[in-house]
């Protein structure tokens, strides 16, 4: 018997019919013996609607006291379907009960519509566990110090469950979602990419920031921050498939290096079309320089992705940076009317057509040569590299977006990623 | 500036539109200098389509945890509401927060879909008022001891709005209704109904017991049992009508009996056509026999209204009630196989189309023959009475159903109900 939690999501809460299915689902873990949490998201769309509705009383400008409304607003969403799962498995004949953030109590900071989670008592949930009930706790919310609702954002609700599992200290948190795990890249790309069975967290991060949209980036880094072993995997798979197999089933992210596992040297090529690079030419190379320039950035509210600076000729340098394509406009803007005329920098460019492409693997860490591969097999399909960033267990590169599927699918199988994981 | 209470029902919050133009009237008390609280009922349908959803994943019979689950439910189309009139009061440049029932807390007891409030605690609400704000409070729900979330069945958002104006000592309670008041009686029988500018306490018990249906009886009771001055008001006026002309309007609701008002002796004409008519013929008169009959009818929860035993000739009696119509086939069907057996009754007859009538008035307390006034009026258009009961402000009779609309427009001239009431 084990402490096992379960994620929810908004599709699979989509309809009653699917709820019921969720409840059988889990009732047959209970019936093999577990002690269940679940954390389901809101039925599909009802959050959009919602906040919807919001929009139309109130178009205007976020405030810290619309925010607080819009999280009054948004929360119910997910009460409605802790309430119906709790009811469909008590129809089921399993004891159950809900609670929301703020009975549990699950407690955040005062950061409305984007809040981060503080603490979570586990005393209540406990004692109803110990009476043998299954718990379902609202996602994607909480209760400030104040007693006021708070919501961590769109996706929070995969935070909720990790958060929850981590302070159950359960054997396993399984986020159940419309994909049936994590990938050595996207499919609709590579039709031969694979399916991980396993992936390490620090290479689930990667994949995860690089724009590989399985789990929240939040719920990763919570996951290895408390060591909560997660697992991915389908909800679409028939309720009644054996236990067993749904439990092996799906990507295992796990915090522990399994010195027996023999490493791939990479887990997965990750991609994103949706930066845009900016440059701002020959500005004086001087200490402070990258602070004046992205200090004037962040006030703007623009979020930086890749920073490229290279040496400098005659004390001078360029300097690159990526931002999201919907603030391109914004930044060239921003660059050509105040940060360089400041710095009186020859030129601003951009160029809105990139994309980034990247190789993850922990075992990047102890192989030298690989960055080196993934260069050659890019230049081998005449594809200009546009720049370049590292990190232990990553290697990105900018390139031009015509060429993200050709580069995807020649990494793919550069680096044997068609074959089975070694296991 | 005083400190008001309004209360708005589904319809008034029945669209965004709707809730923005609630908004501008709240505002315009506001700016008048008063201090608000506003407690808003669920959009209209919305508590349908909750419990809708409810009943399609759990079609089963109630159990106290699927009525938790219930209340979880059901209780967050009242959260939506708040939250979306806050935001429309801060869109109308007034400080505006809302609070479900467990925040401020509004403590009731654990009977899940019809809880009783027990206390309400006054202090945030007060410090928000003091702060400036407009608190906005959900109608229809609480929590209990153990921190579960309540409901106070349907139209508990009147009781809600007259708990809170007590617990706030609130100058007056407003409800806007789809109605503009208190009619004599209702005007779609009798098109020369008037409205009352005033009634008192103790009539509107009776009015709204007798089917009246312009609040819920509950609110009334809590109202007079905390004596606060409630007045039933149109929400259907425009917004920006003169607040002097609006808080002149509708029905004032009074627990004071003004002495230098002349009292009208009748001040409306009740009816109700629900009930049906139960007989159990020639039962023994001897003590016991009323409990015999209607412990058992409680027994099968059959709610029991008018209730008759005449005199009694050779030691036995007949004894008379009425029920709902839903209830009539159960309780002549209990009469006959059980009831009526073990106490060697005669017969057991019954009828579905009667109908109650009843007069109601304050006056009546002082003034004699005003039943007889009635059943005179009755006699000269040919109408039959079946059951007579009466109390010290209400004279009701029980009548043949298609008689029902005659005996009201007799009964309303016979008073000179049509005449503009005495102030």
């Amino acid at each position: 018997m084990a402490l096992i939690v379960h994620k929810y999501g908004g599709t699979s809460m989509g309809s009653t019919e699917r709820i019921r299915n969720v409840a059988k689902r889990v009732a047959k873990w209970v019936r093999a013996g577990h002690q269940m949490v679940v954390v389901p998201s809101a039925m599909s769309g009802e959050t959009n609607r919602l906040l919807g509705l919001a929009k139309e009383v109130s178009p205007e400008k976020a405030t810290p006291q619309t925010m607080r409304e819009l999280d009054m607003i948004a929360s119910t969403g997910e009460q409605v379907s802790v309430g119906l799962l709790a009811l469909a498995l008590q129809a089921e004949g399993v004891a159950a009960v809900s609670y929301s953030g703020w009975q549990v109590p699950v407690k955040t900071d005062s950061a409305y519509t984007k809040a981060r989670i503080e603490s979570i008592d586990d005393a209540r949930v406990r004692a109803d566990l110990a009476a043998g009930r299954v718990v379902i706790i609202t996602g994607f919310q909480g209760i400030d110090g104040d007693g006021h609702v708070t919501t961590l954002g769109r996706g929070g609700s995969d935070t909720s469950a990790v958060a929850v599992a981590a302070a159950m200290k359960a054997a396993e948190c399984l986020i159940y979602t419309d994909v049936d795990g994590v990938y050595t890249t996207d499919p609709r790309v590579v039709p031969e990419a694979r399916r991980l069975p396993v992936i390490s967290f620090e290479e689930m991060l990667e994949m995860a920031s690089l724009g590989s949209k399985v789990l929240q980036i939040r719920s990763v880094e919570f996951a290895g921050k408390y060591r909560v072993p997660l697992r991915v995997l389908s909800s679409f798979t028939p309720w009644d498939i054996p236990l067993a197999e749904e439990a092996a089933s799906g990507t295992l992210i796990t915090f522990e290096e399994d010195e027996k596992m023999e490493q791939a040297v990479v887990s997965g090529i990750a991609f994103n079309r949706d930066e845009a690079k900016v440059t701002i030419m020959r500005v004086p190379d001087k200490p402070g320089i990258a602070y004046q320039i992205l200090g004037a950035v962040a006030d703007a509210n623009i979020d930086v992705d890749v920073i490229v600076q290279n040496v400098s000729h005659d004390g001078k340098t360029d300097f690159s940076f990526t931002v999201h394509r919907n603030d391109y406009a914004r930044a060239i803007d921003l660059l050509k009317t105040k940060v360089g005329p400041a710095l009186e920098a020859n030129e601003v460019v951009g160029d809105a057509k990139i994309c980034k492409v990247s190789i993850v693997g922990i075992g990047m860490k102890s192989h030298v040569g690989i960055a080196a591969k993934m260069f050659r097999t890019l230049a081998e399909e005449g594809i200009n590299i546009q720049m370049i960033t590292t990190s232990e267990i990553k290697t990105s590169v900018v390139i031009d977006e015509k060429y993200m599927e050709l580069a995807v699918r020649a990494l793919h199988k550069a680096f044997d990623l068609e074959s089975p994981q070694a296991a």
